[in-house]
């Protein structure tokens, strides 16, 4: 591991979309964001829709037609891949907070073991959103050569202060819940009053003021939903948070968000050197710039900086600042917009 | 209260700067934000500095050669006023979670009381920003006629989801923290956990990202104040939040807070009626709506949205807009900006 420590026996989770041609030249390598899983579409062993259901698949933007397209469920989550939740085979029980220190860099790693091992020598592109949009860099910067093409979406070099702030808050949430402790909680009894909060926060910071003022305005909760204890919830912006939390409460580990949540803070590209030096050492034929203009945590004017990187260090450069008013998240959402640009990419 | 409920022999702490002249009409009442005291500014009785020392005193923007500057320390709070932490005298007990719903509009009426009690019967000037600037509002509703001016400083004429979803997810760190006891928390044992997380939401609401990138950018945090605990500060931005919370949560009551926090969720103009309507009936000779464009939690197109109404009110209206990179809380630091468009509005 980058910071010290090794994991033995570590297995990552992953899906694949599409065929390896015989050239073994085709395959795109994606990264998630911070929560999913690696399944990212629908497929012959899993029917239900991934988190980027209407991007993946025959004809559509990342076209499984022409492309093998992969999904790595990123090392130190907990949706297969190993991480902090998951059984240390030296002692039998679950790593929690004796998982090594996890960096941005570590998930790039795994991501390259893992297409290494499908036989794939080179990609032709990477790709990740938000998180996965920190990873891209890493693997740019730890893998010369790895990769034909890098596509960068709602991602940064470099995590501001305050997308530091917003998440340390959110982590705080979790530790400072008594039911955490200090990650030794059982998986029956995780801390979810902390949890929650560290979602909603979460929440807030992945859409727009804008798009909730369109969505929710000052209308009131469904009368059902309406908060019975003192200082309850009252409007619909705070069922729509209760409801987002209690799904991610139900999958998520406390620890592994913990672990991911600081990896993101501690991300900075000009770790690896002179950024523009770094990425003309990644030899990428093109890159990708994708980020929308209300995004508070991933600001699109850190999308233009790395898109302007990027073009300094020779680099072809498509920098695409999106008007989609859902924040963050909008890469989930307006699939219409990113596919637009994600496939034009993919086909050049 | 308007919400229902009574409060017998309630107190509200005041302060004054300037004298009341012969005519009654050069009374400047303002009201403040959620957390400070009625010392606005250094005094007789009490020497420190205070919130606004800047902007209060002889030839400032609240000139006290010229007004008579009364600031009250909203009714709900806990520095000198009745609020959850003071006294039920019926009880001999703290009020606690037995305080009646607050509401915006006590808050004004409170004032309006205490001016009345000091002999004017008509304000040059009502004044008040962030949660002040919707007490305005309320004031000019409830009291047509009751004041010359009015200035809006940071303030809205209702919250949007996104500053709803903000405060509450505070108020449920607080009422989700086991030591706040359904508000029956001792002052020795408050509910520190929760008031440190709300404290730390609130800051990052109250600043800008701007601000932030140039203030600390990625710096580490002082190696003294560098977190000992898994998952503990590693960024100068961080070492700001804890220091801004610990010296809140020292000062303020819980409970007080989740009260006043909730008021500004629930206020609206429009509950007054159709918004121009009760603006015209409010019969202001001139109103001043300020704010600042990189403010997150009362944005700028609230204030323009204000002002419109104001205009079309009939009001001769001032709408200034502020290139402040200090988020909601330039009003207290960027003194320079506001001193000037305040200051020229109260000699007009």
């Amino acid at each position: 591991m980058r910071r010290g420590g090794a994991l033995r026996g570590a297995q990552l989770a992953y899906e694949t979309w599409g065929r390896l041609n015989h050239a073994r030249d085709n395959a795109v390598l994606l990264f998630t964001g911070l929560s999913p899983s690696a399944h990212a579409a629908a497929s012959a062993g899993d029917p239900r829709d991934g988190w980027w259901q209407r991007m993946i698949g025959p004809g559509l933007a990342l076209d499984t037609d022409r492309h093998f397209v992969v999904c790595v469920n990123s090392l130190g989550s907990c949706f297969g891949s190993t991480g902090p939740a998951s059984i240390d085979p030296h002692s039998a029980q679950p790593y929690r907070l004796s998982f090594p220190d996890l960096s941005i860099e570590d998930i790039a790693r795994a991501g390259h073991e893992l297409v290494r091992a499908l036989g794939v020598l080179r990609l032709d592109t990477v790709m990740g959103p938000s998180l996965g949009g920190m990873v891209v860099l890493a693997y740019a910067a730890l893998f010369p050569g790895g990769a034909r093409r890098l596509a960068s979406i709602s991602g940064t070099a470099a995590a501001s202060p305050f997308a530091i702030a917003l998440r340390s808050i959110q982590r705080e949430a979790i530790t400072s819940d008594p039911a955490w402790r200090n990650g030794e909680y059982s998986p029956e009894q995780p801390p979810a009053a902390g949890m929650r909060l560290a979602r909603k926060l979460g929440t807030v910071t992945y859409r727009s003021a804008a798009e909730w003022t369109q969505r929710f305005d000052r209308q009131p909760i469904r009368a059902d939903l309406r908060g019975r204890t003192p200082f309850g919830s009252e409007f619909a912006v705070q069922g729509y948070l209760e409801a987002q939390a209690g799904r991610w409460i139900s999958t998520f580990d406390a620890n592994c968000y913990l672990y991911l949540s600081q990896a993101m803070d501690r991300f900075e590209l000009a770790a690896h050197g002179d950024p523009q030096a770094v990425l003309r050492r990644a030899d990428l034929a093109q890159a990708l710039v994708v980020g929308v203009e209300s995004d508070l945590l991933f600001p699109i004017g850190e999308q233009q900086a790395l898109a302007s990187t990027f073009e300094a260090s020779g680099t072809a450069t498509r920098f695409a600042p999106l008007p989609c008013i859902e924040g963050h998240d909008a890469f989930l959402v307006d699939t219409e917009r990113f596919g637009r640009v994600i496939g034009e990419f993919l086909c050049g």
